[in-house]
């Protein structure tokens, strides 16, 4: 394969590929380089109910479907870890690849417990809250209150278990918390809190998130999510950035489409002017 | 049907669904009203293939596939023209209704020649620019230059009809522009530039778009688009936008289904804490 390209896009989840999909079908030459398989965070997502265009559908159903879309544009897509952006050159760890454009589209990590991924465990609130709706839900948090009030206006009851949480919050997500849940068949079946066992339908788990920009040498982020402009152009004249790696209000699949649209269109117009 | 609401989405094109979506996911007391069947501009899109899940959807199949969702929250769905918006009241010719919160979604509309939809025809370069690739196309434009740049990275061949049409614009659209297109079968088949035929494959019209704010008195807009902060929201401090009545860089579905996101959120946020 070549290794001069009009611009690469880094990270295949929904916002890489979508950046990608405009860019082709506006006729840019386009890498899309990725360390894992498309998708990203949405490969771990049980069920999106707030898509428009699927009443519902899986995370890994939606990534294939749009990869689908990767795939019938015959867009380039190459898999490889990126160590480093310098001078419109993109430095992984299978070759160099130069570009006229860069766009950085390689998402956030939510915290996880022990990497537990249960059938009633979630990790995004704002997702998930309404297929628990006037149920009985545990919410461990640190200090995410507006993961709270948005549970508690949903949810008949939401068992907080944020004390126990910001005592050692390494301790915690070692095995702390674990300890406290009670699972079987894959499932959360109830939770100790004060010294009770209380029986829940389903667990939330907002630890926070880290968003995948730490190879990012050069580009202004604030807490590590990158900073951003109107056209996702970020401090360095030839690099954008979209989706959950930026600085935002709303970390959704909706946004996420939104702003690698709009990322795309920016490279376009800028490679038209050249 | 009750009249007060915790929120009220003006417009059922994309944006107004969505919107709709998450706010009544989020437990809101929503109602989505509109004077006009649901799925605004997208009714009259032929084929849509940027839509991340889809590689390719008709518009009207798109919007009918969001409104099930609509339906399938059981959202309060109301017909009625809007004529006005004052101190939380929406004012329209069946009733008023009264809310916290509103969301603007109601979209703009593109300038047509004669009304004419042919199938070879589209009113959206961006969007339909790639089903001509390597083919030769019209483009009937006063003043676009970027959708001639995008067009013509795209295309073998574009046929640029300005120079008539910046005689007599209103002239030409009535019926100048018309008669110089050769029309059978549903499909332009050829166009009269320079006294000469010239066959083509499809035509393209950027005669502009009108957003449908003219309603709204006291909101600030510029060139009819309304003005929105990072939340989407106006200088009306309970009134929201988004989706193409709003200003921004791209107009797409993907960036209407974003900011809907983004506003419904805002509201969500903003009932929590009153």
């Amino acid at each position: 394969m070549k290794s001069t390209f009009d611009c690469i896009v880094i990270g295949s989840g929904i916002a890489g590929m979508t950046a990608a999909i405009y860019l082709k079908r506006a006729n840019v030459d386009v890498l899309l380089l990725d360390n894992s398989s498309p998708g990203g965070v949405l490969n771990k997502v049980r069920i999106i109910e707030n898509y428009p265009g699927y009443i519902n559908i899986s995370g890994p159903d939606l990534a294939y479907k749009v990869f689908e879309q990767v795939n019938n544009l015959n867009i380039n897509v190459t898999y490889g870890k990126v160590m480093d952006i310098e001078d419109h050159y993109v430095i992984t760890d299978i070759g160099k690849y130069e570009a006229k454009y860069i766009i950085i589209a390689t998402g956030r990590q939510a915290t996880k417990i022990n990497n537990l991924n249960l059938e009633n465990m979630s990790y995004c609130v704002l997702c998930d809250a309404n297929l628990y709706k006037d149920k009985v839900v545990a919410l461990i948090t640190d200090d995410n209150i507006q993961d709270v009030d948005y549970l508690s206006s949903i949810c008949k009851k939401v068992i907080l278990v944020s004390n126990k949480i910001t005592v050692d919050k390494a301790n915690i997500i070692n095995s702390k918390v674990l300890n406290n849940l009670v699972i079987a068949d894959n499932k959360v079946n109830s939770i100790i809190a004060d010294e009770e066992e209380h029986p829940i339908d389903g667990v939330f788990v907002s630890l926070g998130y880290t968003p995948a920009s730490d190879f990012l040498k050069n580009i202004k982020t604030e807490n590590g999510y990158v900073l951003v402009d109107s056209n996702m152009q970020t401090n360095i004249d030839y690099v954008y950035a979209c989706g959950d790696v930026i600085k935002k209000n709303v970390y959704q699949v909706t946004t996420a489409v939104g702003e690698a649209a709009t990322a795309a269109i920016s490279v376009k117009n800028r490679l038209k002017s050249n």
